[in-house]
């Protein structure tokens, strides 16, 4: 049964046929020739997806290992940092910030909501002494579905020394992010994502002003050494042994990302969020995030208290095959989340808002069938074109 | 080209068809029902091959990050360290004990040879007040192809109390190892050895005993945090995005080295070192290893200067297409190391063997062809049955 599960979480996400296959290759030696053309390859091809000329290492990890790498290699202990947290992930960011010895300041922003660029801007303005050294913030807030505007929080605190770090694992190519021209010096992201293929990879992009930052740092590190990774790059190798089935799978989801274009996989990850939430508002369902900081990743959902949101997932995954996520922490039994990233196609999230709409009904929810199908269907046809060519 | 590569290498490893087929499966969730299960399978699988009935974690890393979280889990700063290093990574598991702010005495041995069992007692027992807190010890030293009798050392060393921690990436399932009756604390291994499936994962086992010293334990960690990791395996979870392909490749694994029998597969390997040992001594080549501490994963061979080791593996690469680890820092150029880990087939190595005559008559070696060859069938022969039945 599993094999024909509608998968829309916000990680891991559907694989491609053709990068299931990539993945199946043989394995081949990692200091050989074949492999430094790969590593080089999909180094240069990330640091695409990422707008960045600057400096791009690949680990063996997940997400959050990226983001512990982001720490022991650009935060020293006792570096004072700012952490901007809009939700779960904000919050494991900065845990990982103070068990590396940082003085972390939290700034919480309720759940659900955006961080506000203005108060993020009076706050670094304050530090006159220049003594906040990091900022970390988290680009698409995956626990809530909110993203922040990164390019607007950094374009108002430019005048700051700290360095800007932003965790983009479930934002990079769901949502515009431009490394250089936005000025961030370290961004973090994942393979099992936008991307497209299994989680086990994480993505290090980081500025040359962040790699000054690193050279006079004090963290313990090995595995996560950026000095390290550089070196072995040089050479067209990693400092350990990489997992080369994902780093074939890679190089195929690069490709077919070259081949789609970056600006078109925006547009499309946008789509579906338009899609989602009207079909959803249309079920008289509440959203969680506002539209203008709604993310492309990712749609959370209130769902009655009488229903119960992890009554209503138990239901479309026992009766229809149906994968949704549902609440972190303090939002657990209360939303679900709808994940529509990487490769997803919108006929699949039509049936899954059929299905939710079924569901729902089923449950004892007051609803005319078909009103969020409608909705998404009006959608979707808005974006056919106008005739078909007749033979 | 690469897809009909002889790979020889002491990891990572040829794949079987079967595992490559699993790790194709769809995607699901990491947070639901059909992983935990997967999780909890996979987990009491690894374990037997441990022969543990302790505690197991699985990592999304390579057996680097398995040995870094060996250090930041049960090693604390200022900790005194006894580092025993035969080769490269007995001197890389120092280094990482060194960056986490251990105090490492290290003891080395000459690389080719394998550690004194006695010396160490000595040092131990020189140690009255139990200062050393831990000892680290490489089982399979990669970079030479010899293994350390940890047994031996182990039971010679059994009154100290200082934990035993093992650095066995290469070395399980190939060689004998039995973590519970010898009484290891701690012992990594990885994904891409004897396990057949690519890199991407590594596992850490852990003593009940290593547990409570972690409790204590200070240095900083967020990723490699065991607490966290068992906190989240009694729910079958783990606390991050776990890579799942390579964890369907890990059941299929588990399952053949079930179907096997690890008796099987650890006599397999020695047939294997056996075999090619015997061989390439027929060809008047010089081993780096003295019989009883020859590794069962890798045999390594000093190549005749004027030939060049390098230039030797040059040309079983270009011409037939083989692919055999070259030296490691002061062994480069000198020797090469031939791969017989996982899933090898006899007939494999025997066609290597004999292209390894060929490159070194091409290069001028004087041997009289098909030497080698012979002793790997005299080998080979006096395994397979004796007669065939007739029809």
């Amino acid at each position: 049964m599993t094999g024909d599960q509608y998968l829309l979480l916000p990680g891991p996400t559907p694989i491609p046929e053709r990068i299931i296959r990539a993945m199946g290759k043989s394995l081949i030696n990692h200091r050989g020739p074949e492999f430094r053309e790969l590593l080089l390859e999909v180094t240069e091809g990330v640091k695409q997806v990422y707008q960045t000329n600057q400096n791009l290492l690949i680990y063996p990890s997940s997400g959050s290992g990226g983001l512990e790498a982001a720490v022991v290699n650009f935060i020293s202990p006792g570096d004072k940092v700012l952490a901007i947290s809009i939700g779960a992930f904000g919050d494991r960011f900065a845990t990982i910030a103070e068990k590396f010895g940082a003085r972390v300041e939290k700034m919480n922003f309720p759940w659900g909501q955006a961080a506000d660029a203005q108060a993020i801007k009076t706050r670094l303005d304050e530090d006159k002494n220049g003594e906040i050294k990091a900022v970390l913030i988290t680009h698409n807030e995956t626990s809530t579905g909110v993203f922040n505007d990164i390019k607007s929080i950094r374009e108002l605190t430019a005048n700051h020394p700290a360095l800007f770090i932003v965790d983009a694992v479930s934002s990079l190519a769901a949502l515009e992010l431009k490394m250089d021209e936005w000025n961030l010096d370290v961004v973090v992201s994942g393979s099992q994502k936008a991307f497209m293929i299994p989680p086990g990879l994480s993505f290090l992009a980081f500025s040359d002003r962040a790699l000054t930052v690193h050279q006079h740092s004090t963290n313990c590190r090995f595995y996560w050494d950026v000095t390290q990774g550089l070196k072995y790059l040089e050479k067209g190798q990693t400092h350990f042994t990489p997992p080369i089935s994902l780093y074939y799978g890679l190089r195929e989801a690069v490709n077919m990302m070259q081949e789609e274009g970056l600006e078109k996989i925006v547009l499309r990850h946008r789509q579906y969020r338009d899609m989602v939430r009207s079909s959803v508002k249309a079920m008289g369902l509440k959203l969680v995030a506002a539209d203008e900081s709604a993310s492309t990743a990712v749609t959370s959902v209130y769902v009655p208290e009488s229903i119960g949101a992890n009554q209503l997932r138990q239901y479309l995954y026992e009766h229809m095959n149906i994968i949704i996520a549902g609440g972190q922490q303090q939002m657990d039994d209360v939303i679900i989340r709808i994940g529509h990233l990487g490769y997803v196609r919108n006929l699949d999230l039509l049936a899954v808002l059929a299905a939710l709409e079924m569901g729902l009904l089923k449950m004892g929810y007051e609803l005319e069938m078909g009103v969020g199908v409608k909705k998404a269907q009006e959608y979707l046809l808005q974006k056919l074109p106008d005739n078909l060519e007749r033979r």
